[in-house]
Order: C-alpha cells, then sequence, then structure tokens
C-alpha cells in the first residue's frame, strides 16, 4: 500500500490502469502458468515425455488454482516463488507430474514470464507514443505559428514560435519509436536453460523444446540469457529515455506557467488547500518527478549487470525491486503527457501575437 | 500489486509487516487527521477560533469517515491529497468548518504526518538494530574464537579469527545507534507555515499554535521546514548506511557459504526448482540487493534537495516515490540480517580449527 | 591531479592513453576550431560573407594561437570557453571577423565538436570491441572443452563447460556491435541552431550551411538537437551496458581465482605490499569497479534529460562532469579486459578435467 | 585533461584551488610518506625495531624522492601504489629497511592517508561554510525586508519577504556545521589494521603503535575499519547534504533572475557568444549542476558499502573514482555560492516595494 503507483490515493496521480495490470502479480502468475503448461507440451512433441500425458499435464496446469500463501511462504523460504509453484502444479498434474518442469529452472520461468511482460509494455508505450505524437501534432496546428519567447540558461534570449518548442519535445518520440522496433527483438525472447544455462537435461532436445515453447508465448527462441542483462537493461533505459524526454517537456510547461504573463493556460490546472487563486501545472510537475525516477532507478538496472556465475540471486531479485516501476513511471508519464497536451488552452501571450 | 514490498507472493521475501504497516495508507491518513485535529484545537487555544467551536471540529476531524475515492479523485486534479481531505473535514465540520485547517497548507499536512513516520521508523530500526546487535554478540560467543581464513581483494590472505569478522560486522551497528540518536530530533519536528511557509495567516500566534500541535503529535516545534529537506534526506541516508552495512555482511555470508569446505553452514537455506541438492543462502543474497537498492534510491532522496522557491511540486513528490521504500528495505535488511545470525549452524570449518 | 584518469599514478590502473587523446583539452580545442573554420567557409559558400573573406577568415581560425588562459577566464566568466574563444578567433581573423561565428551559438560549437567526439569514442570501442571478441574466441579454442562447476546463486549447482561460461561474456559483444551501429548514427550528426536553435540570422541559408559544415567535420546534417539530449544519453547507456557486461566477467573471474583450487589462473596478478605469496586479480577488480562506476554515472545523464527550453546551462554542464569520465571507464574497460583474456594462463582444475 | 576540476578551461568554472591542492597527488604522496614515517618512528618506540634504525629510517622516507613512473608501473600491476611505494622508501632506507611498513599494509597507508584528506576537507568546508553564512547575513541585512512574490509549485502564491527566502538557505548552514563537528571524529581516525586487520605481525604492541602513529598525524586512534566504509559514505552524505542545499539557492536565483522583473540582479553574470543582452545567471546554474553532481555520485560512495571480507578491491577503488570529485565540486559550490551572494546587486523589485 505504501508505493506510489497502487496506493489508495496517490494512485489518482502516479498510477497507470494499464501498465499497473501488465505488471500485476495477477498477470505474472497467468504468464508462468502460461510458461510451465507450453513446456509440458514441448516436453511431449519433443518426446521427452509421453505426448499424451503431457497433454493431461498442461491442461492440469492451466487448471490449477495456485495458493497464494504457499507462493508467499516459498518465495520466503527460497527466494523465488517457483519451487512452490511447481510443487502445486506437480500436485494439480497427479501422475502427470513427470512431464511439469523437467528440465527447466526458475530463472526460465521467470525471465521468459519477464519476455512477455516486456512485449505487452513495449506494446502499451508504443501505442502510447503514438498517441501523444498526435497530441502534440495538434498543439502545433493550434498554437504552433505564434510567438514565444525563447530561453536559454533560463534567461529570455530571442523569440521562437511555439512550434519550435514543440518540435524539442515531438522529435524524440519518433526516435524512440524506432529505438522500441530495434529494441523489442532483444527483450522478446524465450529463456530456456534450466539449471545451469546448458539444456543438458533435455537430451539433446533443447532446441526442439525451446521452439515450441517460444511459438506458444509469442516469443522468439533465442539461447539462454539469463546471465546476461543487457538486453533488460537496454529496454530501461529506453524508458528512462522516453521519460526524461516528457520530464524536459513538464519543465518547460512548468515555466511557461511560471512567466507572468503567463505563456501557457491549462484547463483542470490542480487547487491548493490554502490559495483559491492558484492553479498548479500538476501534469507537469509530474512529468519531472518521473523522469528524475527513472533517471535514478535505470542506475540499478545497470548495478544488476554485474550478474555473477550462472545465475546471480543478488542482482537478479534487484531488477524485480526496480523494473516494474520504471514500467509504470514510463506508461504513466506518456499517458500524463498526451493529457496535458489536451488540457492546453493556450499556448502563447495571445493571438494578436503571432509572428 | 506490483511493489515487491507488497506483492502477494514476492512480499515473502522483501516485506516487512511492522514496517508496512507505519507506511501505510492508512497509517498516513490517521498521522493526517491527527494533525488536522490538533490543529483545530490548537487554534482553538490560541484565541484564533472559538475554544468550543475548535473542540467541536476536532472531534468532528476524529471521527469523520474518509471517502477514499474522493481522496483519489483529488490527488489526480490537485497533485496531492490534502484539499479533498480538508474538503470532507470540513464538511464533516458542519457549522465548525471554520476552526479547520484555516491557515494552514498541504505541508504543513504531510510533512508534519512524514515527521511522525520518521519517528515511527527511527524507533523501529533502534530496536531491530539492539536485537541484532544481540543476535551478532551471540554469534562471536559460539564461534568468535574459530579460525577462519582471511581474505583481501577476494583472495586468501591470512588467518582470523571469526570474531574479527564478526566485529566488522558489528561496529557500523553501534555507531548508527549513535546516529539516529543525533539525526532523529532533526525530523521530528511539526512543520507549520501555511501557503507560503510565513505563518502569516495565524495572526502572530504561530508559535503557540506549532507549540500545541507539537506537543499532541509528539514532535518538536521549530520553524518552517519545508522547502529545506535535508532533514529528510539525511535519514535516508542513515538507512542506505545501515543496509550497506548489511550487505557487506550478506556479500561476505555468501562468499563463505561458497567456500569449499563451506566456511558457514545455514538453516533453512532456500531451495532451488531443479537442483535438490542446493542450498542457497537466500537471505544474505537479499542483503546485498536491499543494500544496492537504497544507494540506488538515496540518489533521488538528493536530487529532491534541489527544492525550489517555497515548495516544489516535482522535488517532493519524487520523495513520496522513494522514502517509504527505503524504509521498509532497510527494516527487512535488518530483520533479515538477524535472522540469518538465528540461522546459523556453523561459522568456520570445524571445531577443531580453533585458534 | 585528482581524476584517477589522468591521476600520476593511478592512470596507470585506470588510465586509457587512447580514449584520453580523444577527451583531452586538446582534442577538443582542434574539434572547435574545426567547427569554426569549417563554419567560416560555408557562410562564404551560402553567400552570407564575402568567399574570399570567409576563406581568410578560416584560415586565420586555423592557424590561431589559443590563450589558454583566457580561455578559462573567459569560461569563469560565462559559464563555457565559446565566447572567450571566438573573441581570440576573431582578433586572429581581423578585418575578416565578420565572417567568423555569425549566426552561430555556443551551443552549435560545443556540441559539434561533441559529435566529433562521440564519433572517435564509437569507432575505438568498435575496435576494442572486436579485439576482446578475438581474445574471448582463443581462450574459448584453448579452454573451451574443460569442466567448470556450474554457480547459481555463489553455490556450486552443476558442471557446465568452460566455452559455456565464456560465451555468456562473449555474445553481448556482438549485440554491442549492432548497437553501436544503430545509436552511431544518431549522436554524429551536426548541432546547428543558432541562439535559440532557428537558425533565424542565417537567412534562410540554415540548412546549406548545415551541409557543408556537416561534410567538413564528417557529420550528418540534421534539424538542431541541443535541447533533446536523447542521442547523447543513449550513446551513454551503451557505454555503461559494455561496461556492466564487463563487470559479470570480471567479478566471475575474481570468484574462479577465489575458489580452491583456483579455477583460473593468471600471469601477472597483482602483488600486496604484506603477502607475497598473494595474487590479486587487479584487472578483473578493474572491471567491476568500472562497471558499477558507469552504472552510476548514467544516472547523471538521464537526469540531464530534463533540459530546460532553447538551452540548459545547469543540466548540459552536468553531461560535461560525467561522459568523458564514462568514456575512459568504458575504453578501459574493454582493454582490461583483453588483457585479462590474454594473461590466462588456465582456465578450469586442469587438462584431465576435460568434459 | 578531462576531469573538469583540472581541466585547462572548464577549471574556470568547476575549479576550486584549495580543495584541488588537498586532493592533489602530491598532497596524497605527502600524507603517505607522512605515514610511513611516523610509522617507522612506531615501531622504534614500540621495540618492534632498533630506535635508532627506526628514526634513521623515517628520516630516510621523509628525505626520499619518488620515482612518479615507477609508482604509476606499480599501480598498474597491483592495483594501488603501495607496494611500489614501500619498495622505493626500503631502497631509500638501505639498512634500515627492515624498519619500514612491517606489519603494515597497502589499506593502513591509503585509509589513513584518506583520514587527512577528509580532516582537511572537513575543515575548508567549515571555513567556506562560515564566509557563505555571513555573506548570507550580509544579503538579508541588505534586502531582508523588501517584498517577494512567494512561489508555491513555480507558481506565484503569496508574498513573501526577501528574509523569508534566504533563510531557507542560510538554516541548513548551521545543521551542516552541526553535522560536520559530530561526523568529523568518525572519519579522523588511523586506519591500522595489518594485511588482514588484526595487527597480528605487531606482536602485540598494535594498540601503542597505533596511538604514536595516530598523535603524530593528528587524527585519533581507533580499531581498524578499512571493511567499514560508514564513516567515508556518511562524510560523503554530508557533502552531498551541503551541495543539495546550495542547489535549491541556485535554483532559486536562476528562476527570480528569469522574472519579468528580474527578482535578482548580478554583476558580473555570463555573457553569451550571441546574443550580447543576455546574462546569464552562471554560478546560480553552477550551483544546480554540482548539486545533482553529487546526488548521482552519492550512490556510488553507497554501492562501495558493500565492500567484501577483510578488503575489497573493486568497492574501494570505487571510492578513488568518486570521493576526490565530490569534495571538489563541494568546496566549488560553497565558493560559488559565497561569489553569488557577494555579486547580487539587487533582490526584490524594487525600494519602493519594501514589506
Amino acid at each position: 500500500m505504501s508505493g506510489v503507483f497502487d496506493h489508495p490515493w496517490l494512485s489518482g496521480l502516479f498510477g497507470d490502469a494499464e501498465m499497473a495490470a501488465i505488471w500485476s502479480a495477477k498477470a505474472d502468475l497467468a504468464r508462468m502458468i502460461a510458461f510451465e503448461a507450453a513446456y509440458s507440451r514441448a516436453l511431449g512433441a519433443a518426446g521427452l515425455a509421453d505426448a499424451a500425458m503431457a497433454e493431461r499435464a498442461a491442461r492440469a496446469i492451466e487448471a490449477a488454482r495456485i495458493d497464494m500463501d504457499a507462493m508467499r511462504d516459498g518465495t520466503a523460504r527460497d527466494g523465488l516463488p517457483v519451487p512452490a509453484l511447481v510443487a502445486q502444479l506437480k500436485r494439480a498434474a497427479g501422475e502427470d507430474a513427470g512431464a511439469v518442469h523437467r528440465g527447466a529452472t526458475s530463472q526460465d520461468v521467470i525471465d521468459s514470464a519477464l519476455a512477455c511482460a516486456l512485449r505487452d509494455t513495449g506494446e502499451l508505450l508504443r501505442d502510447r507514443i503514438g498517441i501523444l505524437r498526435t497530441a502534440l501534432e495538434a498543439l502545433r496546428v493550434r498554437f504552433g505559428d505564434r510567438a514565444l519567447m525563447g530561453r536559454t540558461r533560463m534567461q529570455a534570449a530571442l523569440p521562437i514560435s511555439v512550434a519550435d518548442r514543440i518540435e524539442t519535445w515531438a522529435r524524440p518520440l519518433d526516435d524512440h519509436l524506432d529505438r522500441l522496433e530495434r529494441i523489442m527483438p532483444q527483450v522478446t525472447r524465450l529463456q530456456l536453460g534450466g539449471p545451469v544455462g546448458t539444456r543438458a537435461d533435455l537430451s539433446g532436445q533443447g532446441a526442439a523444446v525451446a521452439e515450441r515453447v517460444a511459438a506458444a508465448l509469442g516469443l522468439a527462441p533465442a539461447p539462454q540469457w539469463h546471465a546476461r542483462r543487457d538486453g533488460v537493461a537496454e529496454f530501461a533505459g529506453l524508458m528512462s529515455l522516453i521519460s526524461g524526454g516528457l520530464g524536459k517537456m513538464g519543465q518547460d510547461l512548468c515555466l511557461m506557467a511560471q512567466q507572468t504573463p503567463r505563456e501557457v493556460t491549462l484547463s483542470g490546472a490542480g487547487g491548493s488547500s490554502a490559495m483559491a487563486h492558484k492553479q498548479n501545472p500538476v501534469a507537469a510537475e509530474l512529468l519531472v518527478t518521473l523522469a528524475r525516477y527513472n533517471a535514478t532507478q535505470l542506475s540499478a538496472m545497470h548495478q544488476a549487470l554485474v550478474h555473477e556465475q550462472e545465475r546471480s540471486g543478488a542482482a537478479w531479485q534487484l531488477e524485480w525491486m526496480v523494473l516494474p516501476q520504471m514500467a509504470q513511471a514510463t506508461g504513466r508519464a506518456l499517458a500524463a503527457a498526451a493529457a496535458l497536451c489536451d488540457a492546453v488552452e493556450q499556448i502563447g501571450p495571445s493571438s494578436e501575437n503571432a509572428l
């Protein structure tokens, strides 16, 4: 209840329902279940388990009702939820338990589920960037040819047009879409390595199993990547590039609202408990906050690159503490920026000031 | 649900029920209500409102049932929950609404509530440090005179005693207690300034009002401090010093568990979903993770020192995103470290190896 | 003298002569001079100055002897070196001073010079990655088929081959080369905008001038980008991805050297002032240090994305404090990693242990 | 040459000659030499070496001419300069070499020298804080009773006095002085532990030797602290608290300079290479930059708390990369803030606007 994204009232400011859904425990559990079911079927298809037994196991996995207390206790004991989850799935599979998780390991489940979460995140970010791009273009059309005092080093310099400033906000978005397209294939990859990453328990059928599981989950097959975290860190970096650029937009709007006369008027700006006359540029401030938040969190994601040996406990867990929050901050920033565009009633001192 | 501290299963590893309670929305609301009630009474005592009316208002505040949806909507609109809260409290007070919040502002409510949360946090940390101190001393008594290979730069150097290493973990704790004692008075201070920090609306009775509210909340009266955040950042720094030192202890224990033969044996070490023979030093790894997490978050708290003018929106909100998490990470680290001490079955290769 | 990269003795450990040369003041001055000379010629070619006068100005710029004390004093006064530099160049050009810097501004000079530095950095990184790739491949050929204890969560798990571990170090390098190829065009772009980014003083010849200057400097022409820093921050992110992955390799090697029996033997490992028998894996430790350093610095580069209005003083200067250091840390990490490969005398307990 | 503090021209903006002198290689060498000489004498006084021989060794150490190339090569080989330094000192001592460094180790030399550097740093910071305190008080006397628009969330709120704002800048300074007084004894402590921190090679005379060396260096004797870095990290935290508060002052002044009409007029504000009419608040921006720089670096100092076993190579080196820079940034911030106060020609719109 103390995290701003899920908080009873702070979520009103920080929360992003769509992104929160992607990173919710419920969705994560569904992704892990999907992995295990697909894995059982792949064992069957590869001849590593009887095909009918594997299919029965997969269905039992999909139908299993997960005891969350046991998951919690298991995570406390093992440092991760997979042993407790697998124990439940095996019980659910009963006599078919031999076709459950055999040859896989915790990181395969968790990191493949992560890959699915990043895919959904990437798609949501892409959609949101598109919406924001459109909203900025609409602003440009409405106010672009007005004059605005250009400011360098926080001091009045020379006049520019409103379009000039909007373009500085908008142009990075096109590049972010390109970046997203390039980075997505790096992270939407199945993780499958088994205990130490060698797929040794899959009797030479590792590639075949990986291909089937990947296809079922909508991921690309790939060599195991659990001990190299550059893809995940790069994705985090892109999220911080996005929120950072929006932080610039937010800071600009705060400064425009502060000028006398105001250079921007926003509808629905926030009230004060003490001063009825005030209009606070709430969403613009939020963009600055989220930018600085992600700029901080990114450091943890890069610290986690020092992921020792075949799997680090400490470095891996650090990602869990940080990455879902970065995704929600980024999603929220994009939504807030688009809403901010829509809330603009006027930019530039007045229409007579057109260039 | 995506934050590790409140997560359905990850909280088994990361969660700290006592610290979570301090930083819960419920406790925060109770602290804000306590401020408002004390404030109404102080207005009455200072002659700024009719005393009976003020008392009635205070009781209405204390009895008010808060509509959380309205709090959430208000936070979305205003960037903070206080206007929505005060509106509800005024409605609850009815004709006595004139004795509610008059002359105060959002930061007075939120930062005074924060001061109370930091006080409770400090007390819990102090208790936990004491427990850990005792647990380490017990370890020293049990195993202190055994030999251990001293290692510098990760390489075997010369023998030390187990006590030598334990002392490196224990000594900072005494200093942390001193630090806590010195820092606590810096943060357990009432914030009361009114809209722009001048207490201008309190008709010269600002100091009197502040003294009464502070007394009621168990805080010290102080000049307004909302735009200087050094106390809060220093407290965060102490939390990261604590978790950082425990990270060293955790890293040492991970390395000791990795040696052949093992230099430490832990009961209840975590299982693997793939390798039944493994015993993972889950709690020791966790200490490293939490240390690196706080080391990252601290940067945000120091970025938030650049708190512009009479109150920053952006910098203030950044604290909200980070500080409750740091407290929970620190609380959890102390609890995990004490549990780890209790789980030690043996340190040092064997009893024959005594120095 | 206090920075580790230039320090009389610490540079022995941290210094990278080639990368230091790219980021030296001398090279930076040469790049700024090259910009100004190209700019004067472009003014001439575009008809914004008499062509012969522009050529004379360009030659005077190239021949000018720069008074470094004046540069230093000017930077103290103006916050950046360009006004002082331009004043000297105008004096050098004498009667042709009208063809010097006219219509350009400080950010055009400094950021275009930065683009050149990043290009040279990228090329050096690319070469170094290739060298390291080859060195790792040689290691794989020599020792790849030996057995090594796979370790997860810092505990012995199951045997892997030496090749398995080397591949985790090597595979990210291929992706880094791809990343470099994609990111380079984003940063090797001319910056030309004039005082507020509009090229307003170039009488409609902005694009023509930009194209000529870009061609002369080996950069791509582009719209002004001085107030959007995503390209620069992304480049910094790639550097931290590189050093982070090498930090993993370094940490693995430290841990391998710590095992009994040693899993790696390194020639030339560092001595101790107190213990003659010790061999410290100096270069491996250094990789961890540099990884954590860049992971920290990257946060500043992302904070600097909040670059307000048409040019931020504060955010821009923050990059100057951080980016050259990141480049040197990354260059050094790649060189140290390659040297470390060459220093490996043996990996895996012994040849009899071949899988 | 690429570090801003020592850079041919950027040092004009970022450099702080007094602080640079404290952290210079020259001063560091002098401190290491002082340690070794005091240590030799202490060996003599404690009967661990012939007293006359020890005195001769100490004099030889003090007179030794150090070959910096050998120091650099040694650091490259050993990861630290001490083995190379000690070899030279032993050669200088000739037959008395037995009274040189015997029983000490690298960390004793480097960390004791660090303690001296932190003491000198603390004293300089204390002096500078005092100067700034005086300068702010002078500002308050000159302009304190003028009216200023109070601003919350970057928007005009209600009038305050200039004194109100100045107090927000000044009050933390008093607390910083208190903090400094409390923290200084935590860091001005001799480090003496020998190879693994046990003083085992000092034949039970460890305490006696430590007391003498400490007295000679002006430090307090203390148990070895090389593997616990909380004191050093806390000192770094204080430096970032200082620069962070000054960042707030800088940001406020930038915003005051941006208002129309200007709320502050500064003499000697920086020029633009393109716009002669501009006056950039160079020193105010610099305060923001330095605050954000230190806020970033502090994260590395806290990452370095995870200092494994009896001595970490990787974590220790990380401090070397960061701490001297933080000291210089903090020193520069204090100097720039005081200069900024002196440069204020007017605060508040005009004298008629007095409250």
